[in-house]
């Protein structure tokens, strides 16, 4: 989307000038480096994209927009740090570049940060974003919680797996947009609807992540074809399965979950058929059609022109596509 | 000190029902669990009796205060996984009650409950608050960040370790008098002259701990005394002898500095007369002084009864002489 491109080298340029490096080095570096390795941005060109919709002026988001991404990347650097992750965007991640402790504290300084970018808005419009902010941020760290604990459990039912993701992953989503009506001086039911919109977009997203990670083209989706599988990762496809399979279709998926093959070609194959067999595909994909029309009616519903709208709907089906 | 008691009294009472422990349980509980555990609460108690002498209502300024305690031990449990901790305030740490990944998440959380706990404030209140407080926690990452670096380092200067002390301890004394101040409606003026004595009191009392370490009443001090030395930590104690002590001073300095004896009553009193014979311990006695002295000729300044200043003053000296 060409729109996008102008908000995102917006942002590249003003992220690289955001936190210098400056003494203590080895606090600023890892923020620094964390921001250089890139990203797609997508979450604060959605801030700048809501505020250039609503009030025509972009520039006046870009704190919040800035703000978004560096918490979005700080949850990163602590999440990698959880999930001891080698690699970020293709880069070594911040703690096996320097170590532990430097990924904890480049992490809370980075946190902090965000919140400070709020203070070039006066009151009370810096207290609408960081009261937003600040729900937003405690419910991704509860999306992560319950992220860890699924690891460690053999049940997860729908519904929790949909509030994980939920707050792992939308809620953020939903605050990117909702900050850039808030600078744009958009009604508090407007702000709302905005929110709703990237809720329902991130939750759709989300599975649909699922579901390309079993099922997408390789040469597109970007990361391995059935990583997902591998890990034995209780994903929507997964839980579907035990929840939608008949006994000898749960009981199959468990054996094979319990497996850790040295070539993970037929594991895959057979996952794969059971995700198929027992409804799971087609109950995801209704899933994310659910979830990505009530977003869509959400952005009916705003206070915006047909082609506004529309240039809206077109970002949704592009990130659904993975064409961003 | 009696109005000290009715202060913390009200803070335990409160900090208890701050954070309830609800779902994700493995969340919330750790943070409780560090509530719980104590602590002397000796900063949000500053932040009461600020408000408390300046307003005479100090209910009010609870949640700030609480919001600095939260702080405070936010910045305890990822210190702990930094530094390898096994123990704070004679209970397990976090990290080592549950693990490291416990330790960062429900630490990211906290600092995330500090700044909310703001909202319980208009603006442009809010502002003043949350924005002080930034600015703070920021200092507070910046000084553990030094402190990390000393200890890789050979020389330090004195002016650096001033610095590091500065951030890591005293800023927050300092801020946390400056928002009792704010929330009792003081002017600008007199709320820097509030932060003021509490930083250069955070300042003489992270001296004073330096001192009492070496040469503290094993009575009275609370901690191994001679710890320090056994860690080979560059104290203030450390770094005026490097500066002060003729060559073979210095040199014998470093020598002991890198034995680990199995018993080190040896080593730690030939430090300590290391110490006495350069001169390290008359010029960390005159800083004392002079950082206290200065504490309390802003103290002076304030538009306060002197009734309500000889009761900050003997805060102020009951802190350093370990008797709060």
């Amino acid at each position: 989307m060409k729109i996008l491109e102008k908000y995102i080298s917006l942002l590249d340029r003003n992220l690289q000038n955001t936190v210098p490096i400056k003494d203590p080095q080895h606090l600023y570096e890892p923020i620094n480096y964390m921001i250089s390795i890139g990203g797609k941005r997508i979450r604060p060109a959605l801030t700048l994209m809501a505020a250039d919709f609503i009030s025509g002026n972009y520039m006046q988001a870009l704190p919040a927009a800035m703000a978004v991404e560096l918490f979005h990347n700080f949850s990163l650097i602590h999440d990698d740090i959880m999930d001891d992750a080698p690699l970020r965007r293709g880069h070594t991640t911040v703690h096996e570049k320097w170590n532990i402790n430097t990924g904890i504290l480049s992490g809370d300084a980075m946190l902090i940060l965000a919140y400070r970018l709020f203070e070039q808005y006066e009151s009370p419009k810096f207290r609408d974003l960081a009261i937003l902010f600040s729900e937003t941020a405690l419910q991704v760290c509860e999306g992560q919680q319950r992220d860890m604990d699924f690891e460690k459990r053999d049940q997860v039912s729908f519904e929790e797996y949909i509030k994980m993701i939920e707050q792992k992953t939308a809620v953020l989503v939903g605050a990117a947009l909702q900050m850039g009506a808030i600078v744009a001086d958009a009604a508090k039911h407007e702000q709302k609807i905005m929110y709703e919109f990237g809720r329902n977009l991130g939750i759709a997203f989300q599975l649909q992540d699922d579901y390309l990670d079993a099922f997408g083209d390789p040469e597109t989706f970007g990361k391995q074809v059935g990583g997902d599988i591998i890990a034995n990762k209780k994903t929507i496809l997964f839980i579907m399965t035990e929840k939608m399979g008949n006994v000898s279709q749960a009981k199959e998926l468990l054996y094979l979950y319990n497996t850790i093959p040295e070539d993970p070609s037929h594991k895959i194959e057979g996952v794969k058929k059971l995700f198929e067999e027992s409804g799971a595909v087609a109950a995801t994909k209704e899933l994310i059609e659910n979830y990505s029309s009530r977003a869509y009616a959400f952005l009916e519903e705003m206070n915006l022109s047909a082609d506004k709208k529309s240039q809206f709907r077109k970002f949704g089906e592009d990130l659904m596509r993975r064409q961003i």
